[in-house]
C-alpha cells in the first residue's frame, strides 16, 4: 500500500467544518466570527512518550487527547487538527487501531482532521490542534491574583504510578495497576470544564509535566506565589485507597508525576460556589488545593501546618 | 541545558502578530478580517528527507521552506507557524545553526513562530504553517479547465540530480554539483508568485513529489487531462547546459525527480500576458509547458509530436 492509499483508507474523511480538508496543498478553514484561534502542537515519540507495546487504539486516543488538553487549558472549544505521522512500515492492523482510537475521540469532541503528512521513519505522532475562543476570553497562565484559590481537576499521580510499574520500580495488585494504566494510556481531556471556566478562572494550565512544574508556569507568568495543601493533594490519587502506597512515592506521583492531563486553575474566592457548580455540571471533580500568595514562592504545607522542602522535579526531556 | 532553557535560548521571541505566542498552553492568533486560514503540515525525518551531514542552517531553512511552498500553492500569504522538534541530544552548535536558518526565512517571509513542542528522540522536524487568503480566493487543485495553459515556475530536476550524486549513481563537475545541491538544500518557496496568481491561476499545486505526480493531483481533482511538451520541460533543468546530462536521467529528474518546491499551475489562455507580467514582477521565471485537455489522460509529447510512454513514478514513502 502506497502513501496516498494509506491516507485514503485510514485518514481521509469528507470535510465537514472545513472549506477544504485533506487532499489539497493546504486545508482552508476559519474560526467562527468574533472568535480567536487557539493553537497548540504536541509530538509523541516511541520509547519516550509511549511504549512500543502500547495498544495502537490507545495511542491514537492519547495523541489527540494530550493536544485537546492544551486547548482545554485555554478554555478553547476544539475544532480541527492536523496529524503528521512517521511510521517505520505500513502495518494495517496498527493503522486501523490507531485511526479508530484517534477518530473516536475526535468525533466525541467535534474536532475534525483537516490535514497533515505521512512519512516513513521512526514512529512519531505529531499533532497540531486548533480550537476557538470568543475574542479575548482565552484563559492564560498570567492572570492569577494574590488571594485566588488554586484548584485541580480530577485525579493526579496515577499515570506516573503506572509508569513506575512498567519501569519495575514498584509492583501493584493487578486491578490497581489496570486503573492506573488506564489513567496513563487513555487520559480524558477536560474540555467541558475548561470551556465552562471562561470568565471564572483567572489563570489555567494543563498538568502534563507534573503538578508543581505546571503550577510553576502559572506562578511565573502571573508573578505570584502559592501555598499548597499537600494532604489535599495526596487525596487526589485515584488508586490511593486500593493499596498501601508508600508516602514518598505517593507525594512524588501526585506533586511531580506528569502525564496527568488534568487542569490546574485559579479563581477568586467569591467564585467558589460557581466553580463547584461547573464541576458538577461537567461531571468532572474539582478540588481546592491551595491559595495564591503575593510572595512569589511556592510553599508546600503539610497537615500539621509545617512546610515541606520542595525537592520535586518536573519532567524535562533534556534534564 | 533543559527543555525550557533550550526553547528560551533558541526559539522564543516576543510575539508580534500573535495575541499570545510561545509560553502558554496554546498560542492565540487570528487571520485578518475577511480572510480564511490556509494550513499545512510537513514532517522531515533524518535519513529520509535529509542526510545526517546536512548543514543545520540549511535544514532550518528547508524545513520551513517546504511548508511555505504549500501555502504558496494555495495563493496564501504566510503568517505563523508551529515547530515540533525531536532531537537526539542538545547540541548547541546544531541548534544555533538550525534556528538561524529557520528564522532568516521566517523573517524574510513575515511568518512568525508562535508555538510547538520539543522532545528527545530520533531527529524529526515537524512544522505546521498558517497563512491567510481573502475569503474564497484560495487557489485549489480542482479548478483546471480544458483549454487552460499549464505552467511551471523556476527550475525542475536539479534537486534530484544532487540526490543522485549523494547516492553515487552519477558524478558531476564540482561547480555543477554545488548548483544542484543548493537547489536540493535551500529551496526558495514561490510565495510572491503564488499570492500574485490569485484570480489568474485556475488550479495550482507545489511540486514536491515530482512534476508528473503533482500535476496528476490537479488532473484528478479537476477531472481533466493534459498534454505536456517534454522538450520544454527538459529546458527547465538549471544545470542542464553545464554538463552532458544523459537524456534518460534528465527526463527522469525533470518529470519525476521531486524536492523541487516549484509551482505547477493552470490559467486560461487569455491570461498569458498577465502570467508573464506577474512572473516578471516577482522575479520568478515561469514557463508554459502544456495544455489541459478534456480527455482525462496525461500525454507526454516529444519534440517530433510523438507520444512518450509515461513510465515515470512519483515519490511515495511506502511504495
Amino acid at each position: 500500500m502506497g502513501e496516498f492509499e494509506l491516507i485514503e483508507r485510514y485518514f481521509k474523511r469528507a470535510a465537514r467544518q472545513a472549506d477544504v480538508g485533506i487532499g489539497d496543498d493546504c486545508a482552508i478553514w476559519s474560526p467562527s466570527p468574533g472568535h480567536q484561534l487557539a493553537i497548540s502542537a504536541d509530538m509523541l515519540v516511541e520509547g519516550r512518550h509511549f511504549l512500543s507495546t502500547v495498544n495502537p487504539r490507545d495511542l491514537g486516543h492519547k495523541a489527540l487527547a494530550v493536544n485537546l488538553s492544551d486547548l482545554a487549558a485555554c478554555g478553547a472549544t476544539p475544532r480541527a487538527f492536523l496529524l503528521s505521522l512517521s511510521l517505520p512500515r505500513v502495518d494495517e492492523d496498527w493503522l486501523s487501531g490507531f485511526s479508530e482510537g484517534l477518530f473516536a475521540l475526535a468525533d466525541a469532541q467535534g474536532c475534525e482532521l483537516i490535514g497533515g503528512d505521512t512519512t516513513q521513519g521512526p514512529l512519531n505522532v505529531s499533532i497540531t490542534v486548533m480550537g476557538e475562543v470568543p475574542a479575548h476570553q482565552a484563559i492564560l497562565r498570567s492572570g492569577a491574583q494574590a488571594g485566588d484559590d488554586v484548584y485541580v481537576s480530577g485525579h493526579l499521580g496515577d499515570a506516573r504510578l503506572a509508569l513506575e510499574v512498567f519501569r519495575k520500580t514498584v509492583s501493584l495488585p493487578q486491578s490497581v495497576f489496570e486503573l492506573a494504566r488506564a489513567r496513563m494510556e487513555r487520559p480524558e481531556p477536560r474540555t467541558a470544564l475548561g470551556v465552562s471556566l471562561r470568565g471564572v478562572a483567572t489563570a489555567m494550565a494543563d498538568i502534563s509535566d507534573g503538578f508543581l512544574g505546571d503550577l510553576g508556569h502559572i506562578l511565573k507568568a502571573s508573578r505570584v506565589g502559592a501555598a499548597i495543601d499537600v494532604a489535599a493533594m495526596q487525596r487526589l490519587m485515584l488508586t490511593r485507597d486500593a493499596w498501601a502506597c508508600p508516602q514518598d512515592l505517593l507525594q512524588r506521583c501526585v506533586l511531580s508525576g506528569g502525564d496527568d492531563y488534568e487542569l490546574v486553575f485559579t479563581a477568586h474566592p467569591d467564585h467558589q460556589q460557581r466553580v463547584l457548580a461547573l464541576s458538577e455540571a461537567c461531571g468532572t471533580p474539582v478540588t481546592r488545593i491551595g491559595r495564591i500568595t503575593a510572595d512569589p514562592h511556592l510553599l508546600l504545607l503539610s497537615e500539621d501546618g509545617g512546610v515541606l522542602p520542595n525537592t520535586f522535579t518536573s519532567f524535562d526531556h533534556f534534564a
